[in-house]
């Protein structure tokens, strides 16, 4: 399976089929919650399962799975306008809370889409709104 | 189960243990391969599994893998010195070329355990000694 | 001259005067421009003088003085509300465009003041409202 | 004047020429303290001078002038290779212990030079050899 660009217009339903090709996101879940291409944003959307705990049976999720999300996010917001996904050449995670929630939800947001690399930007939220994670990633700007 | 600082020295078994805590480390596979406990080091190996994929039957890692083993081999870098993993603050991951290997190697080295926060660096290398990806990560100095 | 907080609630003119305690913030020439303390957001300013060209007579800032701008006002920010500048542990920032412009303004606004760090958002635009630059720092969160 | 690469091979001389192409890096006082092509490598050193002290009289440096020599440093570790320096995508500055030093010195190495982007890390001792700051940073690829 490549990651040929889709001919037509983004959906939410495209970008999930395109999630879907990577057996990593299909064993996180990640779906899409929402998108808004006027505004080159997009949510994704995660429930914790057991093998993505910090610790057996406490409900946290491990750092891990969230850089996971994290990346994810930043390069689906820029496939909404490139129409695949993209290379990640790096990116920053903070972690602001611990994150102790059955779901979470990423909004990833373009910062800025050049002609060689891209940037997003990712707010991570729980279950109740709370902000427990934070991203910035680079990306390049073609498919591949 | 807690992150409670074992008592005894540290051994590669004794790592091992605290990362079998994890079942987000055990999914993945995470095994101590070398600790040198002076240099303040740890190499960490994972095997490709097809849940870690980025796509199928490509035998190429998901970026969302190796930055938690990143995260993880920091963290434990850290352990060494601390008796049990600490929180990760934030880290940075750069990729350098696609992973395209059956087994990751990440070596992690202290640079400096501040008071109130300690910083690793993170080497990920392919089963024939390209490095693929380094991570730098920022974390608390005090389990928990 | 110490960092000791200073007693009386922040204004503008008091987080000037904290600013030009620093040769170097007085080198670069930066002013308050606005504060927000209950969005915990302050907005600085710089013109560009010969010494922070890139390139002699190119009107191009060179990138070392953004980075210099970003870190003072994510600090500034956090002084907002702690009283006074905070020790910078770590900060990220993205070059977006060329810097070509008389004056920057940068906004800084806290994302999270936790018990050991706190984590500010920087973006920089130029005279014509153009984002040229973001950063984002972790700072510690007690004054020193 | 241009950012046009050298013709000739690489040498100190050449290096610190090229540095002075910038008003910024003479304002600073940067000089290259010694090179290593096969390696991939410089080493850059800078004096305090008061506009780049923290406090007045203080002796420590500002963390902003530690960005600026780092940013430069890894730049002119990859023109080593390319013949010029190149646009800095990103970078990001750790800061390990307060710098109280008449002299820095920033040890710069490349860690890739791909096709798009080239990434290189940079040491910052202090007169006495103590690690005072840490960065890491991403380039285009081509001067410019």
């Amino acid at each position: 399976m490549s990651d040929k660009p889709l001919a037509d217009p983004m959906t939410a339903e495209r970008i999930q089929e395109l999630l879907d090709r990577s057996p990593f996101s299909r064993f996180f879940g990640i779906r899409v919650a929402a998108i808004d291409i006027p505004a080159a944003t997009i949510v994704l959307a995660m429930e914790l399962r057991p093998e993505l705990e910090r610790r057996e049976g406490s409900g946290q999720w491990h750092g891990g799975a969230l850089a996971g999300l994290i990346d994810t996010a930043g390069d689906f917001a820029l496939a909404l306008g490139l129409g695949a996904p993209v290379p990640t050449i790096n990116f920053r995670v903070d972690y602001l809370r611990p994150a102790m929630t059955a779901r979470l939800e990423a909004t990833a947001k373009v910062r800025r889409a050049g002609r060689t690399v891209a940037i997003a930007d990712i707010d991570v939220h729980d279950s109740e709104g709370r902000l427990v994670a934070i991203g910035r990633g680079t990306y390049g700007s073609q498919p591949g």
